[in-house]
């Protein structure tokens, strides 16, 4: 159902109407207390939530309302991509201030666009009244043998998808008021959920994964508490964007490429002509002893402070 | 896990380790990208989601953080047992302004409350700083046969469980500056999901539920649209707490008590004595013409105006 969504009448579901009606072809069953959908028979159901909030995650001056919904979306499918998922579907928990509405529609058409991109319908949401804009995805995915940070393994290698530091460089150019790169700013405003390529790293024996939102250096230290093992980052590896050094490329968060631990024989090159995305390898894998476990970071084979992980919430 | 998380260092990681912490026994393999969990064989999974947000759904003055958190979980599980599923599991994105942190862990501990009064663990989540304290509550269920509000059929009678008004008679007093009557308070502060009542009625027939969210008559209203159905709806007969009219019952948002469809000769004795709460008919369900579902209330035998839901979405 898409506009003719059977609710009573009221404003609120007015403009639940029309959010929905631009969700399109890509909403299915709104308009029941919850959604439902069947799990794929033998694999497990995956679940995360996501929250966008104006003025802590973007501001509104920075990317249109079509960016915000796209952006808000893909970062939460990221987390799917992370688990080795398949998505089934997202809710969006829209809350939405009177000065924002009249982007409400444009918001919808980029939540629709990255759940077309990223094949994960809308099948429920809930809209609010509010101060500031605010966007909780929560997405649902399915997976036979999920992929958990508690699985690196000593002698695995550490890959990481693309290149990094582009999305670090376009914030310090949006909050210095200045007009980042066009590609910098794509990496920013378009990241991808790179849903696809962890499914191929997923067949190939990767054992353990992360989606970079915190900087690759912080998510490598997500992985090695989780799995208890000493990590080697080498930063020359580090797969940097144009303009970025590699302390930028390993401090910059909301990347959402995927840093994951496996094989150290994989086929970068497979890979690369595939999804058109480089697969490097930046590090490995050892044993650490009781409560050692962390990262070292190498750079010109010398051990470097690790670079600080990037967070928004500054207390 | 509980306290001992494995999360890389950092202030973000530490506060939400305090709150997971508190969740303690009801939360349950948090800390990866996303949570896993098995859907029980045959069953559909159920997922709605529900945003409380400060100043628009409660004021920080008039409920502890205990009874925000509680209110805000409970008031999503209800939407499971609208669906008439057992709870899976629940995830929180929680955004929490800093003037709000000393309260975050009393907020914990009244979600995990929630979680062990309706068998809901906490399998995940994501934490966000903000202007304003907002709490976005996902819950997964699952259902062999799920309960719609499109199921209401000719010759069906309408049920609405426990009593209405004390939600609204609360949120009067408590506009008004002055302190509700204990029993109202209550009822706003602390209601309940309907879990094991709805699984009772759906056992027993239900065709059609909905939980009463916006009010019995705006809710009714849902269940003629979706349905596609002509509803009486007698005001006479609404089970009204002491010092509430029909017309404060019958509009009275946030509830949470279940309106279903479903026969007339269900055992309300036997309800009231299995859960403490009565389960009244308040109306019945025939088929409507084209374009002609809706709701019809019923004062002193004579049709009268469907009294207004509530809505906190005010344009």
């Amino acid at each position: 159902m898409t506009a003719n969504i059977p609710l009573g009448p009221g404003p609120e579901f007015d403009l639940l109407r029309a959010i929905v009606a631009r969700y399109g072809q890509m909403s299915a069953g709104i308009g029941d207390d919850a959604a439902t959908l069947r799990v794929p028979d033998g694999e497990q159901l995956v679940v995360s939530t996501d929250v966008a909030v104006e003025d802590v995650h973007f501001r509104a001056t920075w990317l249109t309302p079509n960016e915000i919904g796209f952006r808000s979306a893909t970062a939460a499918l990221s987390d799917l991509a992370a688990m080795g998922a398949k998505p089934l579907g997202m809710v969006i928990a829209l809350t939405l201030p009177p000065r924002r509405r009249a982007g409400a529609e444009a918001l919808a058409d980029g939540i629709a666009r990255a759940a077309r991109d990223f094949g994960a319908p809308i099948i429920g949401g809930d809209l609010s009244d509010g101060a500031v804009l605010a966007i909780a995805v929560t997405v649902l995915g399915s997976a036979a043998r999920p992929l958990y940070r508690t699985g690196a393994r000593p002698g695995d290698a550490l890959w990481v998808t693309g290149q990094l530091g582009g999305s670090v460089l376009a914030l310090r150019a949006l909050l210095a008021g200045t007009a980042p790169a066009p590609g910098h700013r794509m990496r920013f405003a378009a990241p991808r959920a790179r849903i696809a390529e962890a499914q191929w790293l997923a067949e190939r024996g990767a054992t353990a994964a992360i989606d970079i939102s915190d900087g690759l250096a912080a998510d490598a230290s997500h992985i090695a508490a989780a799995s208890g093992m000493r990590l080697t980052l080498d930063l020359d590896r580090v797969p940097c964007v144009d303009g970025a050094t590699a302390a930028d490329a390993a401090a910059s968060g909301e990347e959402y490429e995927l840093l994951i631990a496996g094989p150290a024989d994989l086929d970068a090159a497979a890979f690369a002509s595939r999804f058109g995305l480089p697969l490097t390898k930046v590090g490995n894998v050892a044993s650490a002893l009781p409560g050692a476990a962390g990262v070292d970071a190498l750079q010109g084979g010398r051990p470097v402070a690790l670079p600080a992980g990037f967070s928004h919430f500054q207390p």
